[in-house]
């Protein structure tokens, strides 16, 4: 049932695995718009709200098995909801470009890497409760062990993800791809194994 | 796609507007079937496990206008299913009967008295998430006028629903009828405007 408002800004979201370089990516391509004249707001998940912050903090930090698959699937939908409500509506409103670092394709993959049973569940939720789906998706493919060297290089309380190693990045890998695959209206797969500028200027060449 | 696990114990909850009473009818119950050799699990919600009260806290405390309809039905859901998951089926499981101080039903009431453009969004969401209804549930009716001013005479940091109001309270009491009249399989409707050992009497007769 969710209306989504219509808008007139464009929203773009950055999609892969840990390590892989997105966030790196997402600020570039924010930086090169706004230096082009554009208004640009660059976010990112979970969080990109003060709302959604709190509640990022609340998964993120503490045992994360106190969560089971299906409460931390509600946890981060409503992350998401006020991310949306607060922060990336108004902005497209009032016809600004959002690129987003992490979006439902993110809870797609690691649920869908994880607990694949789950899958239809995180469709039909995103469905009901969400309801956007990005203008367009930059997902940066690149080889999981180079890209889990390079995750685990950051420090940082959250890292959980991290944390669970190179069989689940490349099963998160396996399902980004088929993503890619089933939605080429929207997605474009990037290769990240090559160095930052050379990817940057292939995704400025993709817009 | 929610599945529930088939369970032995009885599932019983009480709901009814802020001050209708039906905490204390909750508690008498339950110290009524121990003392017949039952073993009960009391609980309440949104709570009634360590995580959705760590949930029930970041709703209900600090500014309640931070989260919007849909942000906050997530946010109880999310508190449901872990209270569902750690608390509810485990004692049904074994057997226990599981008395309830509010469950989904309050979401429908509250949610419905509100914001009554999201009844069918609560309906939803409750089918995919949660999934579980009560063998059975004591709806305790009572003039919203004396309910309010026994609620009122209670302290406590979690006023927000309490200070809503007269109005509130009898669009709750409405659908808190409705939801009787449309579930009779499981809901029973106790006049809660009478002494509470009265009530009380009412309540055992009809088990």
């Amino acid at each position: 049932m969710t209306s989504v408002d219509p808008h007139s800004g464009r929203f773009i979201t950055f999609e892969g695995i840990d390590g892989s370089g997105k966030s790196t990516q997402a600020r570039r391509l924010a930086d090169d718009l706004r230096a082009r004249g554009q208004q640009v707001v660059l976010t990112r998940e979970p969080g990109g709200s003060a709302g959604a912050e709190e509640i990022r903090t609340l998964v993120l930090t503490g045992d994360p098995g106190r969560w089971s698959a299906m409460t931390e699937l509600l946890l981060f939908n409503a992350a998401r909801r006020d991310h949306l409500e607060k922060t990336i509506q108004p902005a497209l409103a009032a016809g600004h470009t959002v690129i987003c670092d992490r979006f439902a394709d993110s809870t797609r993959a690691y649920q869908g890497a994880t607990r694949g049973d789950l899958r239809g569940t995180v469709d039909q939720l995103h469905a009901l409760m969400i309801g956007l789906e990005p203008d367009l998706t930059f997902i940066i493919d690149m080889d999981p062990a180079t890209a889990l060297a390079r995750g685990l290089a950051r420090v940082g309380a959250e890292q959980r993800f991290e944390d669970m190693g190179l069989p689940l990045q490349q099963k998160v890998r396996s399902v980004f791809c088929d993503l890619a695959r089933d939605h080429p209206e929207r997605c474009v797969l990037i290769d990240g194994d090559r160095d930052p500028d050379s990817v940057a200027a292939d995704i400025a060449s993709r817009l």
